[in-house]
């Protein structure tokens, strides 16, 4: 289902980047949940653009307006219907785009499945905009889950080569609210720092950069997920790639599973001081068979570079049928990493959350 | 949904290792579409073990019966039920198992989930056995992408570190071939060699390797796949997960992409000789936006190394309370990377055909 | 999936009676689609209440805003968004109510459900100001269908024990435009006097009325449906249920047919002279095994009376855990089948739309 | 999704009527539950021909082999696949049909769907037989549901117009236990008796009779379903539309609801003795907005009368393309109904566990 997912707890994102509003509608939230609109705020500020000069200068209030599903403050049993109006779009900044798509966008698959038929202005409704209702919907989820106990934290693991450290096997809350208040949600503030010196030479280049966001949720019950196309996995991963621009998900030790010895990969358990089965090592990330093991679950999203560029690229023209160059003008983050790291953790709420109250 | 997936064709597994039987249901494969039973068996053979020293001793004829969904050696428009009836199970090698955890298996999930309820012999519903019913569905599916022009094929692409080529950009459906018929599918044989000799290594040392299967499919038409959260990414991801020890899915560069800068990532597009709209890269893996654009899907997997290996490990008794050791007795397969291979076609078979039919 | 439904059109609707808005995401209308606006709001007008001494005196604009999913007039590929204002509503009416849940409302099934928590002021999300939504996304799913030559129409079969006459076997667009721009959507205007003024006399004695909708759906291709559970019985009735009041639906000869011989119910076929296969009779509704005939579809849907009446009733009060009465005072639609005419039309034709699409 | 249905207890049915073996496939049970093997015999008995004259005499064992998903004859947590082989049939009888659709049967829209691709051998996926592995899966959740007190039970309601008593508000489950062991399952053995004088009546005159059955399904929670679309009704009828025959279903007073007055079907509610909500009339049939009400859930479906008839009738030669007649010879049950009494129980004891474990 295209723009939605979820099975108890679903989510449907709407909207195109120049439409009159984005939004989203989420059906299944448990009701009598307050929602602490202040919390939201600052949730949904990390996402927004116009702060620093590493992401894009358009002016989004992303002030959300709840049209359902709210009554007192509190979630109120029937579907949660929130949306963003869109005030500060420059549609004649695209036109140009119409007949050359651009490399590395939608652009020709939407020409290749639509035609002309696509409301693609700005990229209509691939645009990184359009996280914005995910993040709206993701962060009454992570209070939710906030109040049952579980956390879900995610920092900026590498951008263009420079590696972040990793998270520890078992971070604690404190650590995460400490990353999520950080300008850029690092572990390594020097780390943070010679990022942001990366993506400064890309947009200087006219160039951009990607990364990798980690992502970790704690204090999951056990036996969360289910066999074979239903576990845990499955559930994050079908959802993650929803993200734009994540081409890679991976669950613990990930792609680097594949170069251990199974005698170093597998995580041997023992009792703790009080009887909880743990592990010292986590390769596992939290999920064996697709089931949450009560071992935080820990993923990895690979985010690639900005597709849009002001260097000159080869291109096609559509209508005229011939080879051709485009130079994109406009406002373009050169690193959207760092805008997606409470992307993710939205996500991965709302998946989390899902199952949780299946 | 727990051990089905797919829309219009929709895949179901069942079985436990040491159950009746094995077998899928599949719903929703074409009417009237010709079933090469030869064919099918030597697709299952590839999966199937006992012929190497490299792959687990257990016998298993693998013999599909197919009991509805088939007439005159067609499909004939309802659900396709094969099974693979269970011979050769040796149920006392497990029991010494169920009350310790095998340190990497879903043992300790299940345990969670269902405590004594599940029948978890020989790994019960999450055995690598169970691929073979997969294999069933997806050599059929495999079929009859061929005679739509879609091939869809796969390589051991790294096994404990040694690295095979990768594929050309546009790999012919006669390298595909050639591929799956070798004792190991790989495209450097040299770097095959290698793999078989880390393997034995391995086997030796009690221990075992895992590697990544890299897949490709061609021949795709431009357009298909939906936006955000039901694009091919986000359907092939789901289902590939549910390839047991797979911890890992990328598309195109994947994590690799994360290093590169936008100018180097992004495939520039032209017309070629035939007005067709090429790149010369591919590390989209063939898709924008979640939907194809006409160029090779390509990705990616993780496996992580067989868990159950026979050095000596930590592990928890559940009856007493306390912690312990195990050593896993029995045939194991010190790398399921090689039989994986086509388990991998099968399931991106299915995922496609199923977005070819909707 | 609650609020929502269809498989690759999808109709989700939110709102509750007294919130900001009602709306609903329609995922999946074809692209390009040209929305007829001014036959929009005549259909939509068809609804709505206010006109007329047998409907609710609330004044309802129903204007929808268009948030996504439209360009220059047309669907644009992605998730459309509409919604309706709420404006005229008087939570006092009901705050009385809160303790004291009203015979046949869903009051006291929300209670159970939800406790306090839900917003269930003006009947909340069952309200059936909530068939507006459906209304708008049905509204353009007719306009898509006529364009294909699929038409669907309905009238008040019954209202009060007073019968109009059936459809006849081969209704065309004329007849069935003609019964949509009658005040009260009936084939005989005589019934239809009949049934306004048992509808008068039934409001007089603080009562209401039930009655039946029968619809029709001509023009569709002849093998549209799925075996067993996927066929256009399931789909249709799946939904039509999730209209208010809706207490039974059948198909065709329906539960009439119960009391037929076999050799009265089977339509007999023959070929036309245009070789079409047709039959005289249409006992099956067009639909035989779940699966279009190419006959036209027909089904009736049964509508109990309306439970607000301001009649005394007993009841219960929820705080003080007392027997006590009701009176129920407000706007109250005696009988709200003629209002359903549409919203049966509206249900149908995106269940039709997504059975075409997919 | 044709032939499967369920959220969290998702059931698939499989086989033709000719072909190898008929079977389901339940994904969902919950673990560790017992089955009573013999229970679910005596239960298959009341589905099976060949006992009396009015039911076809085809000898099916119909005993049911389970292939997976049952340890120690308990669930085990994994997929159940039961399986009956086909034994007794005879193509033959059919083979001349082939080119003649018979009037009231799926043979047409099967012809417009598949052409000659489907097995329409003895009406191949659509036969009454595909009932008997709906039967061993409703049969298992039956027993699940005992045990936590909620009973399913059905009875013949009408059959050719000969009508049983209805069941009382509050039938218990010694009621349905003396009816689901009666060679009849009604209330009033009188009426019975006439019934099956109707149905001697009709076979002799090579005619059939249809029916209707009601269905009651008592101990249910209060707050079971969710609104609009996802609600009780909405998920029953879903499923039961899927049995062979049904063409209506409605659910308390149903269509009968639409000649009454608000005052009359309102059911009024009290407090009991022990504090339960409770009314003296179910014209709701225990549902009000989608939701239970803790009263019990009843419906009924109507059945039409067995198309497979021994008079002449019309049709046509989908070959020739000429008007032709048909005689259909073989097996034939002359009235459906009784045999799909524990049909309708055990579709709506599988849609009611699902709900509940949801």
């Amino acid at each position: 289902m295209p723009s939605e997912f979820g099975n108890k707890l679903r989510v449907s994102i709407f909207g195109q980047s120049h439409g009159e509003a984005i939004g989203c509608v989420v059906n299944g939230f448990p009701a009598g949940e307050e929602i602490d609109f202040d919390a939201l705020d600052r949730f949904l500020g990390r996402r927004r653009g116009g702060k620093n000069a590493h992401s894009t200068a358009r002016a989004e209030a992303d002030k959300p307006e709840f049209l359902s599903g709210v009554m007192d403050g509190k979630t109120c049993a029937f579907p949660l219907c929130a949306i963003i109006k869109n005030a500060d779009t420059r549609s004649k900044d695209y036109s140009a785009l119409k007949h050359t798509p651009r490399p590395g966008h939608a652009d020709l698959a939407a020409h290749f499945k639509w035609g002309d038929n696509a409301d693609m202005r700005g990229g209509g409704h691939f645009s990184g905009r359009l996280t914005a209702p995910i993040c709206i919907a993701g962060g009454i989820a992570k209070q939710i889950l906030e109040r049952k106990g579980v956390f879900v934290g995610a920092h900026v693991s590498e951008i263009a080569g420079i590696k972040d450290e990793s998270f520890p096997v078992f971070p604690d809350k404190a650590m995460l609210d400490e990353i999520a208040d950080k300008k850029i949600p690092v572990i390594s503030d020097q780390a943070g720092e010679e990022m942001l010196k990366k993506i400064e030479e890309a947009r200087k280049n006219l160039d951009s950069v990607g990364g990798i966001v980690e992502c970790v949720i704690t204090g999951l019950p056990e036996g969360l997920g289910d066999p074979m196309f239903d576990g845990v996995e499955n559930r994050l991963a079908q959802a993650i790639f929803g993200i734009p621009a994540v081409k890679g998900v991976e669950f613990g030790a990930g792609f680097g599973a594949a170069k251990l010895f199974g005698s170093e990969n597998n995580d041997q358990m023992y009792f703790d001081e009080n009887g909880r089965i743990l592990s010292k090592t986590n390769h596992a990330g939290g999920i064996l068979g697709g089931i949450t093991t009560g071992m935080p679950v820990t993923l990895r999203a690979a985010f690639k570079p900005t597709p849009s560029i002001s260097k000159m690229q080869n291109t096609v023209n559509l209508e005229t049928r011939e080879n051709t160059q485009i130079e994109i003008t406009g406002r373009h983050d050169p690193c959207v990493v760092i805008r997606a790291v409470p992307v993710v953790e939205a996500v991965c709420a709302l998946v989390i959350l899902d199952m949780l109250i299946s």
